[in-house]
């Protein structure tokens, strides 16, 4: 399966009234995107936060995994009522909606008989035809379903699922990137970043993003490519104007 | 324009690389959220992050603003060439992207006539039409076009700003909500909980969150609503199930 492809992408799902209602920070985002990025080389596209709302999940499962390469789902795979991922996910593909056998016996071994419960029986319930993704925090798997991968919604527990999912992931190529972190503001340097970012339009994704420091300002240019020569080109004009303007430069 | 009426909704259309990346952590999502919730009875129903690409930012604004009450935009709103939001939503809605004399004045008076240049005059162009939101920390406003709200991606300024947008908002009925820490696993209270959810469907939202704290399991129970009574009669009944159980109460 693995074979080396150019831009593969990503959209992430975020499935929790506790994210949109703010009363959780979500954390996933940024550990998901870091780890696909540094790890698989393919890039997050697009993320959506939703409700737990069946008809909601379904229509969003059905628009992204049309629309990129896989889709990372978070929460909604717990024992209780508002779980309702693996279901929705079964009615967005029109796909039987049943107990995973290895899934069940994992479980059932993990808790033991007698204490396995329906709640914890409905963590065995998957969309037909997924295969697992092996948690070594707390037993209950997660699970990919055609491009679909489904995930907790418990950073800790979530973090330590990620590397189980490597092998169903096919790679892309990887994407370099670099930092200069300035003590200057954006519009001293924006006429000249744009005309750079012009020039290697097709090559370097050139970002900057204003931060404040110790009381000062401060501006981090991002630059990103596919190919290592382009982004050391861009680095080089990068660092040219830095030193004609005389501008501190905080890190590189 | 504000009078009381039920249930105003938002989205929240995150702009920018730099978050889809995993490089910036965002904090602007709970930030407006909790605060569109308990200042002015505004539910956020759906949450996007997307690129700095002129034609998926159009397409979301346009998908976004049909179908939800109020869109708050996050990001892309400084003098860099990656800052294309106002231009974008010129564009999705076909008005004319242009300066705002208004803000203009005020960045012409901040910055003094000589230190106004090219990337800082950027800042007040705008979607014909626009209303301003006035920024108390760096001058260069937010804007409301139609009913797109778009704001900077930096949290702290954005949330010096947050307040100006009060009064461009029609307010929503208020939801109450109550939170129960029990030390307990779901599976423990998954089927109860799932009856009472099920007898509060039209009413109250209940949700169910796993959390560790000091090296113990607990669960949170999240209970919504728009009304105190129905809100009270379902936590009588929780805390009956919790003592039933003999589940320790963490807070309450």
């Amino acid at each position: 399966m693995k074979k080396k492809i150019k831009k593969i992408n990503a959209a992430i799902l975020i499935i929790g009234n506790e994210i949109l209602s703010g009363r959780t920070q979500d954390k996933n985002v940024a550990f998901i995107s870091n780890w696909l990025n540094t790890k698989c080389g393919i890039s997050v596209n697009e993320v959506r936060i939703i409700p737990d709302v069946e008809k909601v999940i379904v229509k969003n499962i059905q628009i992204l995994s049309k629309k990129f390469n896989y889709v990372f789902t978070t929460g909604g795979i717990g024992p209780t009522h508002d779980d309702i991922t693996a279901k929705s996910i079964s009615k967005a593909f029109k796909v039987k909606y049943e107990y995973h056998k290895e899934a069940y016996a994992i479980l059932e071994k993990y808790y033991g008989k007698k204490k396995f419960n329906d709640g914890r029986k409905k963590m065995a319930k998957m969309p037909m035809g997924s295969k697992l993704i092996y948690n070594p925090s707390s037993a209950a798997p997660g699970f990919i379903t055609k491009n679909i991968i489904s995930l907790p919604g418990v950073p800790s527990i979530l973090n330590s699922m990620i590397e189980n999912c490597k092998k169903y992931l096919i790679k892309g190529i990887k994407i370099h990137s670099n930092t200069i972190s300035l003590y200057t503001v954006e519009s001293n340097i924006s006429k000249q970043l744009g005309l750079i970012q012009k020039k290697y339009k097709k090559f370097v994704d050139i970002g900057s993003y204003p931060f404040f420091r110790l009381g000062k300002i401060g501006v981090a240019i991002v630059t990103r490519s596919t190919s290592l020569k382009k982004l050391k080109s861009v680095n080089i004009e990068l660092i040219k104007l830095i030193k004609k303007k005389k501008i501190v430069i905080l890190k590189i």
